[in-house]
């Protein structure tokens, strides 16, 4: 029977602890959510769903077509200004989502015969990225110039080194100094996600690659998302005018796509005029962080120290996260829970963000939650 | 130096008439608009851009995070369960893009070590997922079930048919019927793309699988936009529930995403429900897409005959149709205009859209205007 297989895999995956299911959530959720990406606290910023609504009313609810034939408006075009301008960089693109960007960029800055250089723990669409591309894709290991040093050293067509910002799971940042100038030593391009690290990092939230001084520079290529910082939905592709000229006459993402609804590109512009004028909300993010990582260490959880606003504590199993989450929740807390396949290196955890508007009362709170809720010794399966 | 091989390829693109940039429209813009993939002409109903505005309101500007952490609202799980029921299938999921859509279901759907057969003529996205699907691609002649049938032949592991309903660039309708047939046969499943079905074909837009009587069948997927005929953005995977789990489970496009935006979901749930009290504007669209097809067609012009809402016609060269769409642009008509590697045959045409709430009067000018601009006997190069 067609899909018969799909049973089979269904029973595999409930046995080993990691059956997923959707859980709607009502709009007034009394939960307090540190699972979400919102880290600067804007999805719900009236300013931000107002721009929402009001790009709905003047462009309509949708861009109704690719961006080449009648999907790009002013509105776009104004947020890709914006976006460029504020992160320092000469011209931004703009997607439907932030996996599109990403799948643009690798493949199309990585032509045929060229070498993508991945580390080992770059997000899914990194990865999807490089298997679309048309190159030959080496992965080296976690944050490491030298391993990139050495795959690049093996090479002399061209090449791009391809990585995460900030690593989704564990909250770690790249090497970027580092890793920018193994690149320009064998003339290879760097393309970078910066999807936790916008809004957060950086002067104001411009970002890692800002901070790294790399702004600009003619050989970086930064990703980004609309979804998390800036509390909307879409990606954006951030580099040089020819760079991103490029991808606009050969991403199959962007050609091939419906563009940005108008509503998300108007909240973006919303929320990204609202960081311009509230500069502080990146810091913020990161304290809430700090104080988070603090106070879940000092309880005696093994906690990542984060580098951005995502903090990572340790499971010792599938199941025992899941119960771990269950338990946060019932006591009014949201947080995540990952598990295989969504973890590199197959170690379960509770992923928690920090948003710039939570208060040092609430972070002490979900402190108390997390730790009063642990897994018991020797809690691992059912 | 990184990059350097752009300028070359961007130099080859301009000679070749093939160079593509972005042209911002304005909120009022004059012309008269025969690009854009609006078929039922809802992306500016004032019950769509309410339904945006009012959920961005309810749920904020954003998913905030993946589907499967803090993404999933009873606004998803409300559209899901409408578009299912619309549709006659168990079960939906919806994504930020139909691309996405497209690359989840066909990746999840083929295993390891299955064969994926792939009609000549789809879409990009399908293509894409055919690449990132762990088993073997087989491209089969265009719209051919016997094709199908011989290549399903040669395999007796789990297989699956991937093809569009609606072919985007021409607008012809793939043989469902006979497809499903062949793929019965052999146990295969079948993957289809209604992107350009959905809204304008079956009963009051119900879609072609509805059409072909292959709603709610065990071995058929379907998947569909909600940028076209629900003028939103997003898209959607309708299929037997167990499917969709598997999807939840298994796709890297669902579970690595941020979920679709608050306000997509609260326009297409509008638009959908705007479709099922006026069912006649899907068959308005089919009707004003064969008074185009005839209008041209009477006027000299090789018109592909419309199954849906896309009416193709053929240009001489890409030049040509780039000189030929701003020609129509000039006198006040919008028109898509096709070039490689947009075109699966590297033929360019004028790509137009029906739109169900095009006048007859509009169809009858359109006509006058794309026929009274048509290139020159022998126009082919600048």
């Amino acid at each position: 029977m067609a899909f018969g297989w799909i049973d089979e895999q269904a029973e595999l995956r409930r046995r080993a602890g990691l059956r997923r299911s959707l859980r709607p959530r009502p709009a007034d959720s009394p939960l307090l959510d540190l699972a979400g990406n919102d880290y600067l606290g804007l999805a719900r910023h009236p300013e931000v769903t107002e721009g929402a609504a009001l790009a709905a009313r003047t462009w309509g609810a949708g861009a109704t077509g690719s961006r080449l034939v009648s999907g790009t408006t002013e509105l776009h075009a104004e947020l890709e200004r914006e976006l460029a301008a504020f992160c320092g960089f000469e011209a931004a693109l703009v997607f439907s989502s932030g996996y599109a960007a990403n799948l643009a960029a690798v493949t199309a800055l990585a032509p045929h015969g060229s070498l993508l250089v991945s580390d080992a723990g770059n997000h899914a669409s990194l990865i999807d990225g490089c298997r679309l591309a048309r190159g030959t894709t080496q992965v080296v290991a976690h944050a490491d110039p030298e391993a990139v040093r050495k795959a690049l050293g093996t090479y002399d067509g061209p090449a791009v080194a391809v990585c995460d910002t900030v690593f989704s799971v564990d909250g770690d940042a790249a090497p970027l100094p580092a890793l920018a100038r193994v690149c320009r030593e064998h003339g290879a391009g760097l393309v970078v996600d910066d999807a936790h690290g916008f809004g957060v990092l950086g002067d104001g939230g411009r970002g890692a690659a800002h901070a790294a001084g790399l702004a600009g520079a003619d050989d970086v290529v930064v990703t980004l998302t609309l979804s998390k910082s800036l509390g909307s939905q879409g990606g954006a592709v951030l580099g040089p005018a020819r760079v991103i000229d490029h991808l606009v006459n050969a991403a199959r993402t962007f050609i091939f796509d419906t563009g940005l609804a108008p509503a998300a590109a108007g909240a973006a512009l919303a929320a990204l005029r609202l960081l311009g004028r509230e500069p502080q909300r990146a810091a913020r993010a990161r304290a809430v962080a700090a104080r988070l990582h603090a106070g879940l260490t000092a309880a005696g959880l093994q906690a990542v120290r984060p580098d951005a606003a995502v903090v990572s504590v340790r499971a010792p199993s599938p199941e025992a996260a899941v119960r771990w989450a269950a338990r946060c929740r019932a006591a009014g807390l949201a947080v995540g829970c990952f598990r295989p396949p969504s973890v590199p290196d197959g170690i379960s955890r509770l992923r928690l963000t920090a948003r710039a508007d939570l208060s040092g009362e609430q972070i002490d709170h979900a402190v108390r939650v997390i730790g009063g809720s642990r897994p018991a010794a020797g809690e691992t399966r059912p």
